[in-house]
């Protein structure tokens, strides 16, 4: 508790009181207090709000230039969605690389961050390839500082990284060159590559070290301003009641999107979301708390796109697992009618859009669920490969028949059971047959280990990280593995047995909300720096816009502006408490 | 000038002044100057931002109820984007219905209005159909009032209407019923329908009766607010600097969407927009606005939706017209690659979504650009129907060709010659080939009357608005009619000569913004009322979401909610100047 101090209770109980009632009147809450001194509860140089990897990059990135530093968490446990994940952060020109001899060079890189970003945007010949300054001044941040921001948190003793080859997102068209080694990730004790559990456990500790105050079960409830319109701290809420934490020189939202707002997904996202792997708490804290601090607003129809198990996601919308690529070879994802409609290998940023191409005619989403179909084949051979439920086991989200046509019944009782929360989801009355000849256009594609269709396993992402997906392929069934030239496809047994498992669009977590420039810092509507305030993570308008640019396209981002802010913070000068 | 009080200019000068000083402190721009009285330049009871259909019911609402009203307009000219309109206005249960005895249950109609509007959420078997609370209320509260609202502009001689029988928007699924009675219009003095320069006219005329100001070339730049938070005025910008205007009770957001913002577009919308009808001053001000004022924003990512001819798109973003329905028979749209991908007579709200497609392999969206493909016959027949040239006419965005191989050419030159603006775009190489398959295929359909692929005129939207889009089907030709069962297809001579058309997606504008309540009331992040705020139109987040109901969905609601802004307006008590 170095860094805070605290203030009287009874003080403290005043000062709530009269918040409250300010909130009354409908329009206190909003306009800063600017006449008298407030009744800090805690007292920091620096408030970080989240603390996944953004929030710990800050708050490391601040309190190793000497600032006192306190961490806001809305949740019981440190880490956010960071620590429900793979962990792996994508870091152009990495130290890694370049000590391998590996070149990234910077026009190479961007050129690709922004041919990934922004597809329509995307120009040949455009000394900025296309985007507009804001655009290009955060991607050409991101590579300027990213590599130097993992460095800089490795030689703090924050952070150990290791690597793995494999390729980026976007490996195929003809304007990138595959990439492999930009993909970073925490190396344990052992020297293996660890996940998110433990990049929050390397960055946790060092946040020990510093003897950082982190603040669980505590929400920003509000941002506190002087009378200059800066921002001096917040308002926090937890089980005690409302208090004030002061923020000498800055405060950093570094908290989730909007995932778990469905109000806010309803009105800002492209199509039907179903969840996602965003922790609960991710309800959109900070476009709140941004409007309200006059932060433009930027990215809100963006998000990590992620393919949900639609069953777990109706248990519980904050899921354990996304469907990054669905495991096995004699196995399709079909919509309603029966048909295909993607590269199953995609990516799952990409691949998930498809589920909200929408049909003028019927008025509806008609890949809203894909039906993610297999064989004995595909259930053995790849179990355990998650959705594929481990050898043995079994899941209730895995809907099993004899035959296509049983199996066609057997999805539609399925469907029928939830109808109450998915609407009534009719399967096309020729689903069987067109089911049937979807089959069989497979597994003639698949005889000559060309997909014709969707050319799955054309392209190294594909078969690259089918290989990984499928590590758990394996020797212990009497399935042949797939030695062909393309693993990625095999003839289903359509004789059955088959199963079907039903996916849905949901998200890693959204990435729009407020707009920050390449110093991290919140822009207000007409593009101006609002003093004292910074961004990074999933709160803030990705610089990545919509796109993906590889594995740790998520986690990369966040480590690098939340560095910036904390960078920025730091250099803050102490502001006026009234 | 009855209702606006002139201040001496050299106090006004002193204000702007004073306001320019606190726009470089960074915040005061945002915080209420609580602490002493403004310089107003004028004052009124009511000041309404923005004069199409919104704007002008909003002032006539509280005018007629004895308030001193002003109008700012930030164009030239008074009327917006409702001027450049068709002029219709959908009511349901309107008194031309109901004096024909044609029932309109509320029921029935909200049923309608939630199936078109959410088609994700919408539930058979739920009381509010599946949607929450906030977007029920908001479509009842449109039940209830529109069709009064109609009959007090009516009764204060405001306006007439009259009607045309066709078909909602939406009018085969098996939850509706096709209604053709909804749709009003500004009846003319000779008796037959005007469009959206009649319905401003009326309005204009009964503006000027109440002697209510309209400052032209004005535009709202802050929103003032007392030391309670309450809306009490305008900074407003016009070439002569900044003013002050007073609103004692309330002012009236009814300005436009942000289809001319095109980092708005970008960080929003969920595929690449062109540009749109909307008047070129719609620029999301009451976004920003909005933000400033703490409003909560909503249904940013949807928008009234039209296709547009590309090229007259690049010469200007605010296009003169809307592609309603492409017209003629013998002609189809097509992607890139040679395919059709929508039923070509649906309606321009849910057609257009096709151009946002996304495809995940190549990572671009196939159908940013479609290709209207007509044969000799369509031109000549149809001639006149926009975007169709009348006959004799040249429109240099038609490309012209002896046969489908030289089209192929002519409109690859074409995409080429504006690379600079919308990329490098390839037609498939296969394109020619793909062309004439898909050509052969539709004249097989087309031969027998039944469109196979997409039900192009199985619906009576498809076949009573083709016969209206194309009223203007020549007698004065060789080329016979189509008397055929399904009058919107007809085979496409292939041998040529064939032209084509370069359409993208637009918008008539957007219509998302500040969330208001069922009494069109602007709401804070908390769903608080902001006091003495009140949004309609296309710059408030769309009761309708990203439903069109019908002809006239646009202006229907934003008189709707522009009427009941001005009546709320009306009972807002005189508010504290400081």
């Amino acid at each position: 508790m170095r860094n805070s101090g605290d203030v009287p209770r009874s003080r403290r109980r005043f000062l709530v009181g009269s918040a409250a009632l300010m909130g009354v009147a409908g329009f206190a809450r909003e306009a800063p207090s600017a006449t008298r001194s407030r009744a800090w509860s805690k007292s920091a140089d620096v408030a970080v709000v989240g603390s996944g990897a953004a929030g710990l990059a800050a708050a490391l990135s601040a309190a190793s230039r000497g600032n006192q530093v306190i961490v806001i968490e809305k949740a019981p446990a440190i880490g956010g969605t960071t620590a429900k994940s793979d962990g792996a952060y994508w870091i152009p020109n990495n130290h890694i690389m370049r000590q391998a001899g590996i070149a990234d060079p910077k026009d190479d890189a961007i050129r690709y961050m922004v041919r990934v970003s922004y597809p329509a945007l995307y120009r040949d010949d455009d000394p900025r390839w296309g985007v507009g300054e804001r655009e290009y001044e955060l991607i050409e941040a991101y590579y300027d500082n990213a590599a130097g921001a993992i460095e800089a948190l490795e030689s703090m003793d924050a952070l150990r990284s290791t690597t793995v080859a494999l390729p980026d997102y976007l490996d195929h068209v003809p304007t990138n060159k595959p990439m492999r080694q930009r993909i970073l990730l925490p190396k344990r004790a052992d020297g293996n590559y660890g996940n998110g559990r433990e990049l929050v456990r390397q960055l946790r500790l060092k946040l020990e070290a510093h003897r950082i105050e982190v603040l669980t079960k505590h929400a920003a409830s509000r941002v506190e301003r002087n009378a200059r319109g800066e921002v001096i701290g917040l308002t926090v809420k937890s089980a005690d009641g409302e208090s004030l934490i002061q923020a000498k020189k800055a405060v950093v939202f570094a908290s989730g999107g909007f995932t778990h707002d469905p109000d806010m997904v309803l009105n800002f996202q492209p199509g039907p979301n179903w969840g996602g792997c965003a922790v609960p708490t991710n309800q959109g804290d900070f476009v709140r708390l941004g409007i309200e601090t006059g932060a433009m607003l930027g990215n809100m129809v963006g998000a990590w796109r992620a393919e949900l198990v639609l069953e777990s996601a109706l248990e519980s919308p904050s899921v354990a697992r996304d469907v990054w690529q669905p495991p096995g070879d004699s196995m399709i994802l079909v919509n309603k009618y029966g048909q295909r409609v993607v590269n199953e290998k995609r990516n799952y940023n990409e691949r998930t859009r498809v589920h909200f191409e929408y049909d003028p005619v019927e008025s509806e989403f008609p890949n809203m669920l894909l039906f993610m179909i297999y064989d004995q084949r595909t259930a053995e051979l790849f179990a355990g490969n998650f959705p594929l439920p481990e050898p043995g086991d079994r899941q209730s989200y895995v809907i099993g028949a004899r035959g296509i046509s049983s199996l066609r019944s057997a999805i539609q009782d399925r469907l029928n059971s939830h109808a109450k929360r998915i609407g009534k989801i009719t399967l096309s009355p020729d689903f069987a047959g067109a089911l049937t000849r979807q089959v069989d256009r497979f597994n003639q594609d698949a005889a000559r280990g060309v997909d014709l269709q969707f050319m799955r396993g054309k392209y190294p992402y594909d078969t690259e990280w089918h290989s990984i997906i499928n590590s758990k392929e394996r020797t212990d069934t009497t399935w042949p593995a797939n030695r062909t030239s393309n693993p990625t496809v095999h003839a289903i047994d359509k004789d059955g047995p088959l199963y079907a498992i039903i996916l849905a669009a949901g998200t890693l977590d959204t990435n729009g909300g407020p707009v920050i420039n390449a110093k991290a810092q919140v822009l207000d509507t007409h593009g101006r720096p609002i003093p004292g305030l910074y961004g990074a993570g999933n709160c803030i308008a990705s610089p990545a816009a919509q796109g993906y640019w590889g594995a740790g396209g998520t986690i990369g981002p966040a480590l690098t502006f939340g560095y910036l802010a904390g960078l920025g913070a730091s250099g803050e000068p102490a502001k006026e408490d009234t």
